[in-house]
């Protein structure tokens, strides 16, 4: 194994959410909302006490697995992770509050996890009900280990949060139970599974036991992954399945797994979207565990092609309903993006882990730009209904009657018809405090990544840091940080100017800093720090017209409007119908102004477009050798996180341009 | 039923073929080309005499139902039909020329018509065979009038060519049979077929046999189709059918057949394009037939949807590749065009008959620009090879890989892997004779509507005129007409100035004519005609820059290229990749010449675009602030219907333009 080429240059370490506590004009309500709407809502659900809705079966399903009720299982195969999500939301939610209800019913339902789990260590229903003899036969698709992973995630959150480790050894025997089916020792499997996600678990379960079998376990998937003979085939003819794939469907190519090459040999994302990024983190993770320099740069080349070719200017990746995956380079469709919820939330998981190896901003400007667009725009603001699929552009019309859009939906959909991207956006909020801060012990450095209204608890070589960072962001670019210290401590703060800012100046305690000696995006404030000391960074936050590189073919001609982090579209509800007949002038200029009474308070850009003047008898001219005149159109864009939150209608985010 | 209200407004009557004779630099190498390769090619097609081609069985299984063979019945449920259009097609190529071999050929093939027509008439092979019990049961689904429809259509041009009646009595007899199972008198079946064919097919054998109950059994289709019981519903309840569709396919809307409503009662076109074209034909034939003006007005509203709402600049219709159907008006997509070869050639079958009625050069435009665009863009120039999807754009990497993009092609497919396309193709071609010209015997009126060197026979008024035609259209505008009479006579001779010509002369004789009193676009020149007399129009035929109407989205800030009818594209062999990158400047100009090496010899435009400047370090930004630069590029600019003759590569119509 190469090791990684500068062994001084450690890695950051993510903050804890324990550290963090949010106070943010823009996020608190968001993490309020899921912490008193999402959380109680998916608990009734997962206890098919939502009237009208499907039956989730989850919780009845461990039931069953515990021997204490009847019947038969029900659900995906995949059931069980939605207990883990929701179980991993609870976690972080303990871990900023008390809530001893919560608590209770989340002990209650690990007391029945407890139950469940077989004497070996086994723990999933659909197995230990429905196939109680076919353990282990088809990783490929029936997601053992994935909902293995999501149980296991959850565990160490909730260790986290509540010190109480009942949930957490019921997964550590889960995983010692796991070690002794796979691995490369004779009579053991040489197999992984079909959905990634128990490597970036095992990592975690490594990091709170320190357990370091848990980490050689998920080095162990990541290795074989891909390898010949290929597993997937090995258990398939050990199914006697031969060419007929499970299930009824067409036979998926390797790369859907991300197993057609083994890892460290793929250079393009390829496949799934939502598995990718969960491979790429566990990658990531195992880099730093292992020094493995191998790992880094397959990490690194996969992040240049997603970047660089395959990501929606919103963050959104995976362009294909179809497999909900990744296609060919700068094949990004705006009307028929997949761009699922899921993706661009698992796309954070990665950026964040490179972003600590690498203190590169590029990481956590992607990072952002998911959160404040292709996540974001997942939930409605009520909380209540969310997209799986997040397009960039959509007129009704044709989306609700062509068959290959019936994906894109024009509303969001209420949450008992889902079950992924839902859990899987709560848990993203409720733990957006461990995304904010770094910090590396060794070079007693604080990293800050994200401005978002805060306050910090750490210590660095020994000194006990409170930082309170303060900020309207993302609607202004002003934010500062002040430090409270018992006694006065050397360290650095590094602050992150962001990729989208063109201009910045940072002061500490009202004293100009020199930003141009900036590493990768990041100022570092190398200083004896008093108690009191108070950063402040101003960021120019100008509508910025964005263009799209030559080679993404679906946006040519067009611009896109961004300001700060957050990129906008055009909702017919501002603009009327025809959005794609608006064009801005070269010259296009907004006005920013905040409305406080709209989606509970954004900025909004006012400004002129051009539109073509349709007169009596144009209907007559579907095609036509006279240009049709233009007149002046004012335009009002949003936040693009916010549309789809009103009258439904068309929507766009590439408005076409002079250019 | 209300009667047409001009009543003395009598229709036009297309010149039949026989009386025309092509001859022409653009046309009779095509003719030629379906003449001697694909008759012959679809001959042994038929016998399964293709190496490494799927068997078609059509001959064999009309030699199962003749009881002249052992086996099973094998292929499509409207097999039958493959046969109806090569002997329709052998029909048009015997109605210009003498082939006794040829003819030899059908007739032993349509004495096994003969013998394998069961004693009541009957005559479709996958009932005969398969289920001899089952006829009737299935209208929705399987195809049973529309194969009797195509035989029909061979008899009548077969009969029409040789004069031999004997198949024109085997389809007679077959259409005495259906309509003593279809009706509404008791007893009767009050159905119709899902497929629209039988209908425009018993018009044209009423119009050869001039027996009047095949036109009433036509018009009763037409009248039963879409009313309520529905028919669709009866028979599946008869076949206990309730709600499970047919060989396990999706149950599909009326809409789908054009049978949500009575056609009366249809404004807009829906559903499958090629269904609704055939039908929509017939209606007019109809509306003839019946001096029925509800007809008639059903026709032009659904023509105003069609031309106005959902017809491509190359006259392709039918924008989704689901279910080959209509969808949204302006919902017009270029890379996910469906635009069926087999819709485009019915929208010329219809355009034709609206224009025997209305004398409106738009039904010629109409007719002119599908056929030398999306009917010719379905068929190599060699003649072996064809687009069933003809898209506007195409991007290989996309296409070939995106699985919603899986019927569009980026190079013709071989014959053999096609059923419906090919042979309406070279029908079309073998038949083009009839769409040159139409006579008004009444008003003593010739109708020249399309400029193709021919030589035509007819009388006029009890005088024999022959009318000799030069032109080499599509590439420039200057036509003769050039007449021979026998003694002179009064008639009109109206020209077309057709819709895409903005400035026209016509002279008789050497003498300029007034061409401003054009009645719909055709100047009629009156007067007593000498022979040797000669009419020449001269019509100029500049590079038109073409503008989409505001509504169709996909095209917004995009310019189409067209000369005369034809509509030019842009190919990567010509100009290199990533088309959508090139712009026109506002003033944009281009040269016209022709390239005699070229696709056969073919007018090319030439000009000048600007295109992004991409430096190296620009693969880093995806989105960026900094608009690319421009640099000049040369373009080249083919027509569209020679597109994808070279090396496989993109392809756009639409390009972009400032405006």
């Amino acid at each position: 194994m190469s090791k990684l080429e500068n062994k001084l240059n450690l890695p950051l370490k993510a903050v804890s959410l324990k550290q963090v506590t949010i106070q943010d004009d823009f996020w608190s309500s968001r993490e309020k909302n899921v912490i008193e709407t999402v959380v109680p809502y998916q608990w009734k659900a997962l206890n098919d006490e939502i009237p009208g809705a499907e039956p989730s079966h989850t919780i009845e399903n461990f039931r069953l697995a515990a021997g204490e009720a009847e019947g038969e299982y029900y659900g995906m195969v995949f059931q069980d992770s939605d207990l883990g999500k929701w179980l991993e939301t609870v976690g972080f939610v303990l871990s900023g509050r008390r809530d001893p209800e919560l608590e209770s019913i989340a002990d209650n339902v690990i007391d029945l996890l407890g139950r469940a789990q077989q004497p070996d260590g086994y723990l999933n229903t659909y197995y230990i009900v429905k196939e109680p003899n076919a353990r282990w036969t088809n990783l490929r698709d029936n997601h053992e280990l994935y909902c293995a992973g999501h149980l296991m995630e959850a565990s160490v959150a909730y260790y986290e949060a509540t010190g109480k480790r009942k949930f957490l050894n019921i997964m550590s025997r889960y995983a010692d139970y796991i070690a002794t089916v796979f691995g490369d020792e004779p009579g053991k499997k040489r197999g992984y599974d079909g959905h990634p996600e128990v490597e970036l678990a095992l990592v975690k379960l490594y990091q709170a036991t320190g357990e370091r079998k848990y980490l050689d376990l998920s080095k162990f998937f990541i290795d074989e992954r891909g390898q010949k003979p290929h597993f997937f085939d090995q258990e398939a003819n050990e199914r006697d399945e031969s060419e007929v794939p499970a299930r009824g469907k067409k036979k998926r190519e390797y790369d859907y797994f991300q197993a057609h090459l083994p890892v460290r040999e793929q250079k393009t994302a390829e496949g799934h979207a939502v598995r990718a990024v969960y491979l790429y983190s566990a990658m990531a993770d195992l880099a730093v565990d292992y020094n493995d320099d191998s790992l880094l740069q397959a990490c690194k080349q996969l992040w240049n092609d997603v970047v660089r070719r395959k990501m929606y200017v919103t963050g959104g990746i995976g362009s294909s309903e179809y497999e909900e995956r990744f296609t060919v380079p700068f094949d990004l469709p705006n009307n028929r993006a997949y761009t699922e919820t899921c993706a661009a939330i698992g796309l954070m998981f990665w950026a964040q882990r490179m972003l600590q190896i690498e203190k590169d901003r590029e990481y956590a400007d992607v990072m952002e730009l998911a959160l404040y667009n292709g996540v974001l725009s997942g939930i409605s603001l009520d909380g209540k209904s969310y997209f799986y699929v997040n397009p960039l552009e959509v007129w009704p019309a044709t989306a609700n009657f062509r068959h290959d859009m019936s994906t894109v939906k024009v509303t969001r959909q209420p949450w008992f018809g889902c079950a992924c991207c839902p859990p899987n956006i709560a848990r993203l909020i409720a733990s957006l405090g461990q995304y904010i801060y770094s910090k590396n012990d060794s070079d007693r450095e604080l990293y800050v990544h994200l401005y978002i209204g805060s306050k910090l608890e750490l210590e660095i070589d020994g000194h006990r840091v409170q930082v309170t960072q303060q900020a309207n962001y993302p609607w202004n670019g002003q934010v500062s940080l002040e430090l409270t210290l018992e006694q006065s401590a050397d360290f650095a703060v590094a602050v992150r100017v962001p990729g989208w800012c063109r201009n910045a100046a940072i002061t500490v305690n009202g004293q100009e800093t020199d930003i141009s000696q900036q590493e990768k995006g990041y100022v570092k404030i190398q200083r004896t720090w008093q108690n009191g000391d108070r950063i402040e960074l101003v960021m120019d936050m100008p509508v910025e017209i964005v263009h799209p590189h030559p080679n993404l073919r679906e946006n040519a001609g067009k611009v896109a409007l961004q300001r700060g982090p957050v990129v906008y579209c055009l909702e017919e509800e501002d603009n009327g119908p025809n959005l794609q007949d608006i064009v801005l002038p070269s010259d296009a200029e907004f006005d920013v102004h905040f409305e406080k009474g709209l989606f509970g308070g954004v900025s909004v850009l006012t400004g002129s477009g051009l539109r073509s003047e349709v007169q009596a008898g144009d209907e007559h001219k579907l095609y036509t050798t006279q240009a049709f005149d233009k007149v002046a159109a004012p335009l009002k864009a949003i936040p693009y996180f916010a549309w789809s939150n009103r009258t439904p209608g068309e929507m766009t985010v590439w408005i076409r341009n002079h250019n």
